[in-house]
């Protein structure tokens, strides 16, 4: 079912309709490389984008039609956008819903950076860490004190994975990618491209590929032309610092939202162990800005970026019942050409929508994910350096030729 | 029932125990003035201020543990709070519930000041204010297309009023007290002293009493020192930058609650009419300040002050059903040596509370009325160079010598 993709294979290996996931927060050279590989060795490439908010639980410093823009002018056929909801999750969460929207439109491979660069170590380890044996020997270990991520990788190495494969992150990404699609069981193939340069979260500016954050530490700190020479030429000069959303411009606000609600608003959020939505309740009592909340509530077990989501869910109210299901329906932000043709020809088994309008006439699942997300634009809204109206999302227009 | 306390009284009157109704908002020479005239020719003074939101639909310059200090430094005995549900509502509201707490804490009463400085003038205004024939008269004119206020200006002075009165602000707040008394059938006296200075708003600084407003401008822009000018010495220098709240900035956080609420968030707010909890609701969508939402719903009805806080009462989720009723308790914000000896003797027919745990044990109007209270101080709380943490009003420390 899962073809083998390492580097060996590529001579003369065609990947078909190619789903790349990502966030482009900002479109970075590293983004440009990997969609020009799938355009090179493929044919359509469709990519599943985050929306306003993002996995490490911040908002997207370029909105998402921005963003959105950005990747069809770097060669991307088809954007589609992951909720809110599965966007601002765990890692788990969000694999399972770039996936299934992949292959709903139509994907036959699913491609990712990894550290690794080798499709079959991948797939190897997908395998040890989705068995039984793996789960028992994780809860073993556990029980001597070591954190999760620790006795996971020991685990994996008992098993016959390689040492090093689980303590880097895009490798893990992709191993989530991986299982998403095993459990989902859709017959997606998976292939890798050798990550290139700094590792993430890294500011060694010496390398061509510098890691987004980096690139995001110069956008906010308003250093635009800087951060562009590690954006691709097709985009470098399409922004400005007024369409620059920060954080910390909506710190008040989202503080001040998180105070009007009751102790119990907390109880239906996702993702929750431990009675942390009781410390996420207490701590924000007191807490005076959002950096001082997160650290009141970060622990051994809830990492930095697992409690930002937290919070953010609560500002947002997101519902734990969308938690580790699949998306009610796929929203197109834009397309190519042949994005536009390969569309007509997928068959997705739920709705792909075009016109937000067309939500309204969905099921009642569909609504409220959508109700989340104008929520969530509502409030990205005042990250900006002048606060934007409401209802963007209303009056987004699809990009197309 | 109503004692005359014109001018050509005064020799020799005493005035028993005075009651002062107040924002204090910053309290200046003119406030001290009226206290100073109250200590003179009574006794016990007693305060009823506004909390931390005020009547005009903004937030207190100075926090309401900062204005009952500087009250009892000025020869406040008494400082008792009226709740924001009361504090920032209609001049009807605020007046009923003024009246109703001095009455409850042993006042028999009541000081103001006016422009008019004659109180048989005012009584008699108050009666024809509150005849079946006024009513109608207004009814009458209004049909005309006229302003309601340029209609019931219009009816009392056909009734016998004098020209002027309703045209001047402490006038007409003074006949609120006084109606607010005779309809709740409170055995209060009324006594008012001519305003002296500015008027109410003026920015004419060649005064010794110029208005609060340019004081808060004053105060607001950082300048404390020119400020204080215009202060009682016993207070000049006892607050600084620091604890200078301003509503600006909680543009955002308030902004962003609103975005969180459904529109059927706003029926169940106070004081609505022509739909206008729908206007408030499609503006908001589009408003990108505060101010540009208040202009956004001005109009000829719907005034500046009573806008702003239809909008602050929606942030902080208002509920009706406290509207033009008295309040379930009264709080003691500090006393005096005096104070203290006569609120051992005041006879009050609702509960009198010193510390904010006294009010768990009372019924459920009284904690949704303290619920209200708390959620206006932690989002109150927002409104410093620094946010400050929630619960203070848990951690307020009566005054006492």
């Amino acid at each position: 079912m899962y073809s083998n993709f390492s580097s060996a294979f590529w001579e003369g290996y065609r990947l078909g309709v190619t789903g790349i996931i990502a966030e482009f927060n900002p479109l970075h050279n590293g983004h440009k490389r990997l969609i020009d590989f799938a355009e090179k060795n493929g044919d359509t490439v469709v990519c599943v984008i985050s929306g306003n908010f993002v996995e490490r639980g911040d908002v997207a410093c370029l909105s998402k039609a921005k963003r959105a823009e950005f990747a069809l002018k770097c060669g991307v056929d088809i954007v589609a956008e992951m909720p809110v909801l599965w966007s601002m999750s765990t890692a788990q969460n969000f694999a399972l819903c770039g996936v299934f929207e992949l292959y709903n439109l139509g994907c036959d491979t699913v491609l990712f950076g990894s550290e690794c660069g080798d499709i079959e170590k991948l797939m190897k380890t997908a395998d040890i860490l989705l068995s039984d044996e793996f789960s028992l020997i994780v809860a073993e270990k556990m029980k001597s004190g070591i954190t999760f991520a620790a006795a996971r990788e020991e685990a994996a190495v008992k098993l016959g994975a390689e040492k090093d494969i689980l303590s880097k992150p895009n490798n893990n990404l992709g191993l989530e990618y991986i299982i998403a699609a095993k459990k989902l069981k859709l017959p997606l193939k998976f292939a890798t491209v050798l990550r290139e340069g700094e590792p993430h979260d890294s500011k060694n500016e010496g390398s061509n590929y510098v890691s987004a954050s980096f690139i995001r530490e110069k956008i906010l700190s308003g250093d635009i032309g800087y951060a562009e020479r590690f954006m691709p030429l097709q985009i470098r000069g399409s922004f400005s610092p007024d369409s620059v959303a920060d954080i910390r411009r909506a710190d008040r606000a989202f503080l001040g939202i998180l105070r009007t609600k009751a102790q119990e608003d907390f109880k239906k959020l996702p993702d929750l162990s431990e009675g942390i939505e009781n410390k996420l309740y207490f701590s924000l009592r007191v807490a005076k800005s959002l950096d001082e909340l997160y650290g009141m509530i970060k622990s051994k077990r809830y990492t930095l970026a697992r409690v930002r989501r937290l919070v953010l869910s609560a500002v947002l109210g997101f519902d734990k019942k969308f938690f580790m299901r699949t998306p009610p329906y796929i929203r197109i932000l834009g397309f190519s050409a042949r994005g536009e043709e390969h569309i007509r020809t997928a068959v997705s088994i739920i709705p792909v929508v075009m016109r937000v309008s067309e939500i309204a006439k969905l099921d009642s699942d569909s609504r409220d994910v959508f109700e989340t997300e104008c929520l969530a634009t509502d409030l990205y809204a005042l990250c900006f350096s002048r606060p934007l109206e409401c209802g963007l999302e209303y009056k987004y227009k699809l990009l197309k030729p």
